[in-house]
């Protein structure tokens, strides 16, 4: 196998050049398998493009005989980098000492590394980095490539790596056959699917193994081919076109990453011929366990399902008066010989509300159709929540649900395919926005957060350190993150070329959710482009980071205001449209009238949902002064003369960021023609990338200038600095 | 040829039944040709369904053979009925009397009956009908329809009858291949096109001929088969794909019915691989030349091109800096040589407007464009102007073009498909709205009304009169009345069976504008449904009257009021959505802030718009004391307490009309009711207007909240009688 350079592809994190300091070095490869294999052929291309120098040493038996790639007797020469599997002798020479460091320093645990951890060290003139498994061999090999000449300077005392979470999955609403209204991939903004075209695989090996090299480069083990709308081609991947997935996992496994598929609760009828789909039913019990055998006879390490059951006119356990956790556990009992888990949505809600009906709430949903479940779940359903009771908008609060079902395993998803957030046309860097749900303790400071509980953590257990990725325990039980993918067939991935960050970031903060999101930006530039190798490095560094480290907060002010949301164009949910989704099913307003505006989710006068919190919090969201401004809205409804903590009123708030977040953006604009003008990036790159900031700069404005006059039409109110409103 | 009755299509106003009066009688028809043999055919099968007796005598030479389906010598045997075409002898001695009246009566004019006129009279025991044409006589016949058993009753003195517009057309807004975004029919609510399907032709000969009977028997006497929006399929019609048109043409020639194709202007590039569509280029001009000629080598009476230019991204003159008389003259020049005419249509406007720019008025736009144009169209170019500003709302002014261009040909467009009038989901009765129009007077009252302007006549003219159908005298240079159709493959032709009334009296008032909308329900009814067959004729037809009557201003109330228009949901124009399209580049806006609503278009303060009108129109429009209620937002934005003629103010008047309106769907739903339960009418054709009526019900009351919402959210003012608003 070589490494897979689709031709016209833009190579994202992974380009040759980052490559530079492991490929000049002489390395030592111990071990053997599947992903071994991988690191030897990473190692071995970046050898001939740098100049370094590869051994292979099988171990056991075959250690004596020459390696692959080498010419000498590896244990007669001097190695730069060793990596090698640990429990395989003999071990290496000049791993030895590491070996005894890390004992000595983690003796007390039973399985210090599991299957994906890895330790690195530096003693003397060699670089060692040891893992239990290959998959840790090639995590750390990637660890190595962001190090770059870093991990071949100083010495390092041992250092122990393991991901937070198990879980580390991309969902792809990638449809097979075109669908009418939502295309080839639902809310996809970078063309095509890599996966799917025009109602069968697309038969692009190259660009899936390049994605899968990408995702195990950002620590990413998980991928669900195809959107959770399973539609009619789409629920047949599951038995007669299995072998279009296996295919997929076949071009995957070198990378680590484990594919799982969306699957139609009605999969019975449509697929099976039976009459019901009701999970208590024997013959339906049967069905999944007959299906799920034959999956896992075609993909042994295939990952498990993925589903939206109730949600959005998909089918689901209600039809047969069954809950939610008698339709998951009928999937997971079906998985569970084979290790495999459903992931089961609690995006459930009501999508036909009529909006005349201010009882109703939305936000409330899933609390209210899952809460009452704990505990009821299979020890293999993970229950995936959305990060907020919504929709993925640019601000929510943190979904209640989280702190519900301390009995059951919870994924948080995310989206990185920007679907509310600029669609890849906005330059949005959404790192910081996860990092602070994740950092959000939902039982308030000293409890686990958000990232400990999505790590397995429960009330329980000790704070945040819980789940400090490099030195914390990651346990069994957590469900880990999820997140939409944003990449397509388009030549940079994403659409937008620093839309690439985000997909990056998920898959860095999913292994280490304390990482801090400039320092997975500054990773990411390093990578990606390789400043080290352009005219002015520090230019280039600092002007992406000025353009992207405050891009979401940039966007969130320039579109709908104090955590209120929507106020997008129905369907497509791109550009402004204030009332565009009041009037409508979908549970999603604000309530504006000429005296004020915000949805009242208090216990007191409202739907109630605040007492969805435990304490602080729920108090806390209660109280229009307590309150944090940029949630206001989203609780409250309040006059527009109210006064935030900011100390500005909220219409005067309204108009401030609408004005601040459109010039924000014209800046962004200007930054990048410094990058330009300068030649520092590739001209193709530039140019889209100038292209999308010109349609972010008229978007921005678009956005400003309908919100202000929404809002001055309604409450009259002129700005205080006189600006003009249209 | 037999009648068409395409099997389980409903007959919609020539059911079998219609015929009794007819058919029961003896008839003789003398004369011959194509559109002869449609009269023989209705008679002959007309006879054999009712008992009656049909002999056919061939005018000339073959008048002494024995007649078709005659057994004896007609001149012999006494008739009920003769048809008989003047000028070919010998008239039969029947006829004499009425002939000799006819000539007393009509000496003075040289044409007096035309090619489609007739003469009815009955002398004695017989009715005669006359014409000069065959086409005449299909009319008569099917006049004779209308009138059943009172054509036969009492003596009758000589009537002529011909039509007021010589040009009655429809267009079908149909594609070829399905499109994208707007299917098979562009604004279709009938289902797919009875002439194309999936990229083809139908292939369903029975259905078009049935379509072709319908028109000739409501007066239609042209069809568009393509939409003004012009695909790249649909473009081919013209050139390789010629054969399916002549194929329509083929089907549609025994009723009178002529084919038209809508042509994109940029045929020469795209069809004939020019360089250039420029309509000063020699090759273009010789390129539309060579092509017309052959379609006229193909289909001999071929109407003619409709062409949609520069007007919502649709290819015109403007690219090569040339006018639109200069685009629409290349056309005509090409057809002169066969008679054929080019309907270009006026609706040319900027469709990427800014909202933020109140200057720009997209109701300006038709006459800024045209009217300097005026006398610079050549003979056989008739402009088509839309009767409105805007697009066929549910209330506009009439359009300024047609009294702003005496020396061009005007034909005024209607929009028989429910666009904006409730997508035949709503029962719509429109011929009230086009009656208002036709009897408008650009220049007030005295001066020529549209329908005479559609007919021919000029500032300069006698008044109304001068179209006078029966009787007045229609002019060669009128444009005539068009309108865009609302028939489909639905078994009922428009979805809503009630629907099948808009599509009756569009054809009625293009022949005779000054007919009574009431009454031509009246006809629409007897033929339809045959009262007199029915249990209980009075309620069936009282009932239907007092559901369709008023329907158009039942519509008007629970939706955008007092002329401000729109409010409709963006794309597919269904439902409400106040500010679906306030801050689009589509030119419609209302301006609704929380003190008043309305588009200023005077002179004074506004955008001119009320300048583009004769007296005394322009100064009526222009003071909002004159400005009628109905139309006030559009000419006006006023304060939401503004008094209106009606005494109230504006938002009560929305209130109370929003109100009204949904409760007289309630109303309309329950005297259907009436019907059902009698078993008044088909069972299937009331399944269907039942689900329709409730969707209406439902939609009305959903328009009746959303606005009474959106106005008390912004206004302030509580309703005067304290109703209910969310």
């Amino acid at each position: 196998m070589t490494i897979p350079h689709p031709p016209g592809v833009h190579p994202a994190w992974l380009p040759p050049e980052a490559f530079r300091a492991l490929g000049s070095r002489r390395t030592l490869v111990h071990g053997a398998g599947t992903l071994v294999d991988t690191v030897l052929d990473e190692v071995a291309q970046a050898g001939v493009r740098h100049g370094g120098h590869l051994v292979h040493q099988e171990p056991g038996p075959a250690a004596e005989q020459p390696a692959v790639a080498g010419e000498a007797d590896p244990g007669a020469e001097a190695f730069d980098l060793v990596l090698a599997l640990r429990g395989t002798a003999p071990l290496p020479a000049q791993a030895a000492s590491v070996e005894v460091e890390f004992r000595q320093r983690y003796a007390e645990r039973a399985d210090p590394l599991g299957d994906e951890g890895f330790v690195l060290a530096r003693h003397g003139d060699t670089t060692v980095l040891l893992a239990d498994a290959p998959n840790g061999l090639l995590y750390g090999l990637f660890h190595l490539v962001r190090l770059g000449e870093s991990a071949f300077g100083a010495d390092r005392p041992v250092e122990r790596h393991r991901p937070a979470m198990r879980v580390r999955m991309l969902d792809h609403w990638d449809n097979v056959d075109v669908h009418h209204r939502m295309g080839q991939v639902e809310r996809g903004y970078a063309g095509g699917s890599i996966f799917w075209q025009d109602g069968g695989p697309r038969r692009d090996p190259a660009r899936v193994r390049a994605y899968g090299r990408l995702l195990a480069a950002c620590g990413v083990n998980a991928v669900a081919v195809n959107n959770v709308n399973v539609h009619a081609t789409e629920a047949r991947l599951l038995t007669d076109r299995l072998g279009d997935v296996a295919a997929i996992a076949e071009l995957l496994r070198p990378y680590g990453v484990r594919v799982f598929l969306s699957v139609s609760f009605a999969a019975p009828i449509v697929l099976g011929g039976l009459p019901s789909a009701d999970p208590l039913d024997e013959q339906v019990r049967a069905w999944w366990a007959g299906t799920t055998a034959q999956v896992y006879g075609t993909i042994p390490d295939f990952g498990g399902y993925v589903v939206k059951a109730d949600s959005e006119g998909q089918p689901g356990p209600f039809a047969y008066g069954r809950s939610h956790a008698d339709g998951a556990n009928v999937l997971a009992e079906a998985l569970a010989p084979y290790d495999g888990v459903v992931h089961w949505r609690a995006f459930v809600y009501n999508h036909r509300q009529d909006w005349r009906d201010r009882s109703t709430d939305r936000a409330r949903a899933a609390f209210d159709h899952f809460a009452p479940l704990d505990g009821q779940f299979r020890d293999n359903v993970i229950l995936q929540v959305k990060h907020g009771p919504m929709d993925f908008q640019v601000r929510e609060p943190v979904s209640p649900v989280i702190a519900a079902m301390p009995a059951t395993r919870l994924a948080v998803e995310f989206q990185v395919t920007q679907e509310y957030t600029g669609q890849q046309r906005h330059v949005c860097y959404l790192g910081p926005l996860w990092r602070e749900v994740l950092e959000f303790g939902p039982w308030g400071a000293g409890g686990p957060t958000v990232a400990a509980v999505a790590a397995g953590s429960t009330p329980g257990d000790a704070g945040p350190a819980a789940v400090a990725g490099a030195a914390g325990s990651a346990s069994a039980a957590g469900g880990g993150l999820v997140a939409v993918s944003n990449v397509g067939d388009d030549p940079f991935w994403t659409g937008h070329p620093l839309a690439q960050a985000n997909l990056y970031a998920f898959g860095r903060l999913a292994w280490a959710p304390e990482l801090d999101p400039s320092a997975i930006l500054d990773e990411w530039i390093d990578l990606t482009f390789v400043p080290s190798s352009t005219a002015d490095p520090e230019l280039l560094r600092r002007t992406l980071h000025e353009i992207m480290d405050d891009s979401w907060h940039t966007y969130e002010q320039y579109t709908a205001p104090l955590g209120v949301g929507f106020m997008v164009r129905p369907e497509h949910h791109y550009g402004p449209d204030v009332d565009g989704y009041e009037y409508t099913p979908w549970g999603t307003y604000h309530f504006a009238d000429r005296d004020g505006i915000g949805v009242d989710r208090t216990r007191k006068s409202g739907t109630g949902y605040a007492g969805q919190y435990p304490q602080p919090w729920s108090d806390v969201y209660e109280s229009p002064q307590r309150c944090p401004d940029e949630l206001l809205l989203f609780f409250h409804h309040v006059p527009y003369g109210h006064l935030l903590h900011s100390g500005s009123t909220v219409i005067q708030h309204i108009y401030d960021t609408h004005f601040a977040g459109a010039e924000r953006v014209a800046g962004m604009r200007q930054l990048w023609e410094r990058l330009s003008t300068a030649g520092l990036v590739d001209p193709e790159l530039d140019a889209r990338v100038r292209e999308r900031l010109d349609e972010q700069l008229r978007g921005a404005q678009e956005w400003r200038d309908q919100i202000n006059t929404y809002f001055f039409r309604k409450s009259g109110v002129p700005d205080a600095r006189g600006r003009r409103i249209h």
